[in-house]
């Protein structure tokens, strides 16, 4: 049996031991300790969730009488109710799913907001809650007077209107877009108790619509013994990143379209970089200026910030690919389980080298594993969805996921992962979440002691 | 050579012969008339399109010198700029960009509004831009009190409440949705020259989380007489429709989430129902009531409206199956091409039935056809995103698009969906949209005559 810390110094949440936690034989033969059950044991047309509810838990409640359900029509149908709008918003009763962000009054512009992963479902991100990252504010771009440069390593410098890259071939994709500061506060010794969108919420997903940067490049022409571009963003920071062309060449787009609409001021308006897989701040934002260069450039964004100490003390730098990843959103941190019975856990996994190939969930302390079910289809360098089923029996349990992608790579915990740098290092975390579900439905976030 | 109409007067718009359309040959061989080039013809490293520019159109320009590449920093990067915000709107530059209605002063919840497909791009919908139809208002539902009652001929009478849906297995997918009533002014004999939302924005795509309808009803238990179900929405029309019981073991949702998160007001906060591929309206919103049945109840909305003339006199009942359907957004009405050149022709298709099968184009006013590139994955019961490169060489050209679907069927011509119903048939109109462009660049709604 584990011990497991709600905090450093609140080691009062044990695990119960696995053979506690099987669930009952009428949801079927659980497939791993804690209750999980097989990933299809709620699409087989019900039945199994159905025959469950006795002996687990009756969510639905049985309707009073027949009178009741004469009489009892709802007080919005008996009123005309609002027009149509322009542009809709969310409904009033969900202030609560908006960013997260402590507001910094000496520097407005500076910071970071985060997706509330544990409000969300499905894998796409409403714009409106795409997390923020700017190092100087939002610029306000006129999209009239913006122009792209294309200079360098080049045959001729190029300058693109938006008007210029709309007849350009454009191409859709969806892509998830990670800082690589996300869920750096978990390598901190202190528990701590914030939510799964304070933890790890800067991360969000798109569908992103734009030109490919290859067919710009071909037509500036550039020299053969370019390797690396510079981007840089028309932001009071002038956020600026070194790019290799093969990355350029391979799959970066000029982002103009999010989730359909031109792209929001927050993410670039009017134009980003897209690069996938990479770390978030390489998608350069408010995109004004591309230099075809041999070598890196180097910029205070690239050395300063975004590099990865080592125990050893020597920092690497250019470590682009975000790491494979997931996090179960439902349930998390500051849930109540409302009683014993079936739930369905589920999550999002990523990965920047590719497409996430499975996640597995353990509710035993790590002791086994179940494969969840995947949301299809499941793309590259996007999030994807993962749901299993579970039967909690109202005992102590940690849940947690780990997830491999297409090349093989599998989530670290966080052990490994500490093992792997240096002291004050928190970029590019990604070890496994632990989620701890005490006797009362109370969820924490927990570390193994 | 076709003689086609702007407006049923203006018979001024002749297409010139398809032998003058042919693309330069350093664009590739053209693969059909009117310039339309290989699908792929700009994807191969942007080598045709790089080497077409000086044939065709330079679309970029050579930056004047380097003198102004070192000086030109955009204003933006001298001020710090705007700060986060805890829920993000689009940039005020885009304030074109929103649902497209005419304001009804009598009854202002009445109506529909539509989205701007011709300035979006990608398949997503974003949620503010989703098309409305609402038959009275939009009602205002507290989350707490709302429930899901499934009554009629069930074992057991059950409610649900938003925290017990919760609990139950939920999935995710990418579904347009689309009023029966779209298009419909298509079939007027005077051609409206409104824009390609104004005249077919009554679709939308989303991803939609939530319930599958049948893990519900297997947990009420459906007597095996019963083979409909009538589905009431909490709204003051009280807007109710029959389906078919076997819609509802397929693939029928409880939609809780909308692109990620909570169902917006306009689409049926707290939940909706969602039936893959059928009109609109049967997706009914603010869905408070399922009343499982032995045979349809005829409500006033499926008898005094969404019913089918034909031209015999008679009306068909229960055509549920949107038809498969595309239109070409960009280039479309009201736009106008900067000059001759390249191009990129894009639109979207869609089909009730499944998935989309191929998307043809044509330039030269049907004679020859060439296959667009369709954006991938190509989902079942989706808005698809289709992509074609186009030499437009400054004549008088009509474009359009035909989609076939998985099953085999294909977009009928305008005349051959008149010939189908009676006079004043308006619903599921799923006609070829033609698209005129001038001599000037001006891209016009045209007929054959």
């Amino acid at each position: 049996m584990k011990r497991i810390n709600k905090t450093r110094n609140d080691k009062v949440l044990e695990v119960d031991a696995p053979g506690d936690l099987t669930a009952p034989g009428d949801l079927g033969e659980p497939v791993a300790g804690g209750g999980l059950l097989h990933r299809r044991a709620f699409l087989q047309g019900g039945i199994a969730f159905a025959s469950a509810s006795a002996a687990v838990a009756v969510t639905a409640q049985d309707a009073r009488s027949a009178a009741d359900i004469a009489q009892g029509t709802p007080v919005t149908m008996h009123t005309p109710g609002a027009p149509l709008s322009k542009y809709g918003t969310p409904s009033p009763h969900e202030r609560a799913a908006v960013r997260d962000f402590i507001p910094n009054d000496r520097r407005p512009g500076t910071g970071a907001s985060r997706t509330p992963l544990q409000l969300l479902n499905g894998t796409i991100t409403p714009n409106g809650l795409h997390f923020e990252r700017h190092h100087n504010g939002i610029p306000n771009i006129s999209p009239d007077s913006h122009q792209l440069l294309i200079h360098g390593m080049v045959k001729r410098n190029l300058f693109f209107t938006l008007e210029d890259l709309h007849r350009y071939p454009m191409e859709t994709h969806v892509r998830f877009i990670e800082c690589s500061g996300n869920s750096g506060g978990l390598r901190a010794e202190e528990v701590a108790q914030r939510s799964a969108g304070s933890l790890h919420g800067l991360v969000s997903c798109s569908e992103w619509t734009g030109v490919r940067l290859a067919v710009l490049l071909e037509e500036a022409g550039v020299d053969p013994a370019a390797n690396w571009i510079l981007a840089e963003g028309a932001d009071a920071a002038g956020m600026s990143r070194s790019v290799p062309l093969e990355k350029c060449w391979e799959d970066a787009v000029i982002a103009l379209y999010q989730n359909g609409e031109a792209i929001r001021p927050e993410q670039g308006y009017p134009m980003r970089l897209l690069l996938p897989g990479y770390e978030g701040n390489m998608s350069v934002k408010w995109l004004h200026r591309i230099k075809v260069t041999e070598t890196p450039t180097y910029t205070k964004d690239e050395t300063s910030k975004y590099s990865d100490l080592l125990p050893s003390g020597k920092s690497l730098l250019f470590t682009f690919t975000q790491g494979v990843k997931s996090v179960i959103t439902q349930p998390s941190q500051g849930d109540t389980l409302p009683g014993p019975g079936a739930y369905q856990i589920t999550g999002l996994a990523w990965s920047g080298a590719g497409a996430v190939r499975k996640v597995e969930v353990s509710a035993d302390g790590g002791t086994s594993w179940a494969d969840a079910a995947l949301d299809g289809p499941v793309l590259p360098m996007a999030l994807t969805r993962f749901r299993i089923p579970w039967a909690w029996q109202g005992g102590r349990v940690p849940i947690q996921s780990r997830a491999t992608d297409e090349s093989g790579n599998v989530q670290p915990t966080r052990d490994e992962w500490l093992s792997l740098y240096g002291p004050s290092q928190f970029y590019h975390y990604n070890a496994i979440q632990l989620w701890g579900v005490d006797t009362d439905g109370s969820v924490w976030n927990i570390y193994y002691a």
